[in-house]
């Protein structure tokens, strides 16, 4: 997102600034992220779950780095710069790119199993889903946080379309074992994770919350998102790269006022596309 | 697309049809596809390019055949169906991720090099670039192609946004060319070639038309674009999967007049993400 507003804190918090003070030397890849930024937390939790040194710089969104502007004119995080000193190499952006490009790059055995693994015909299944929670559940997610008395859309049809999205996603899930994929941790599972945990703010500021019915008092469908919500908002990379509860609290005040002007959310108050 | 208009003619013609036919007999790896439709195009396109045995077969948007919709209940094409006879394997469908996986998939010395070339960092800037044609090229194509004079947006601001995306496109491409990456054909080219085979229709419908510029009346990023569009609308997979001008023309009225009820064409209207 380029614009976040002014009141929020510039720096991580909790267990992500610990995170950010463990990799603060320099290292020829360096992540430009935000703390605040869920697109920046699928390439954090990457960059940890495959553990890949690296070097993380926080970027002020309210005040850009000129250096960081001259690497990336568009100022998007996150951003990643794979060489340093080496002119040849321009930096990746877009979160799936990134994040596709870390589990390709680095597949040493130290990095542990493959993300988006087996063959060809399983990678493009994960890629269809990952699509869909791009273009599908996350719009959701906005539509319902943003939601205000004023839209022509009412609350509980965004929280009627956000439980379809995440439903058709659900059915789509290995019978088996917390992980989209059943017992192997994926790159389906890193890129709704920072969504997920965040859908307590949407408890918090929505009348009626998520709706999401405790597990045995919904569905089977319902029981399977839980089982796999509740791994996932305890998988150590997600915790890992995560601020204090109260920074998130903060910081999406706004959106769920619908008055904040980051790119996201102005794109969900036009309906138009996600940046 | 899911809704076409039902005048339009339900076979391909020329070119298309000849390729069509030539595809009609049985075989495991079916690609259920529209004439019309650009999505499948491209990987109809990428079909061709890599030689790959399969069955094409034509699906009647209006009228869709009940074991399609068994196969794919979200009725999308193109869908690839990538086994007969084993229960396991769902069809793949969005365009991208079709294509990836053929290119992926059907990597044998007869299918020629790769589309989707190089090491991670190389098919991760790819990915960018492709993102960029499917994200704002193509939403900019119809959004010139249905711009009436009732709409908030002039001609000019269509025409001169679809310019910027395009202008940011041809200054990534390898300055040798007449490819994006240079001398070698890729999936970057694939992903675009559908769109730059219709501009013609804007021309023809639109006052003012495209507005690009001949070579050597503009700039040097126009000279670029020119060489890359001569070099596309000539490739030989381009040209196989083409109908008779005219149905095009038929077809894209009612894009023209913004009266379509197609899915990408109600998205633009209605300023939507395109599915």
């Amino acid at each position: 997102m380029a614009t976040v507003d002014t009141s929020l804190p510039a720096e991580p918090t909790g267990a992500a600034a610990a995170l950010a003070e463990a990799h603060a030397q320099p290292h020829a890849l360096k992540l430009y992220g935000g703390w605040f930024c869920p697109y920046v937390q699928r390439a954090w939790i990457t960059l940890v779950e495959k553990a890949i040194s690296h070097q993380y710089i926080e970027i002020n969104p309210y005040n850009k780095d000129p250096s960081f502007l001259a690497l990336n004119p568009r100022g998007l995080v996150p951003t990643l710069a794979v060489s340093v000193g080496d002119g040849e190499k321009k930096p990746l952006y877009e979160s799936t790119v990134v994040c596709e490009y870390l589990d390709e790059q680095f597949d040493s055995e130290q990095n542990g199993e493959r993300l988006l693994s087996g063959g060809p015909y399983e990678r493009a299944r994960a890629r269809l889903w990952i699509d869909h929670i791009t273009g599908k559940i996350i719009p959701g997610f906005y539509k319902l946080l943003q939601h205000t008395p004023n839209k022509a859309y009412s609350l509980d049809d965004a929280r009627a379309e956000l439980h379809k999205n995440i439903r058709s996603f659900v059915n789509e899930m290995a019978t088996e074992g917390p992980w989209f994929l059943g017992h192997t941790f994926s790159m389906v599972d890193i890129m709704l994770a920072p969504w997920a945990k965040r859908l307590w703010l949407i408890d918090h500021y929505k009348t009626g919350g998520t709706g999401v019915p405790e597990s045995g008092e919904g569905d089977e469908t319902w029981d399977r998102w839980n089982a796999w919500f509740d791994a996932i908002v305890e998988r150590p990379s997600v915790k890992a790269t995560w601020s204090a509860d109260e920074r998130y609290m903060l910081a999406y005040k706004r959106y769920a006022e619908d008055t904040t002007n980051s790119e996201v959310a102005q794109a969900t108050r036009e309906g138009r596309r996600l940046p």
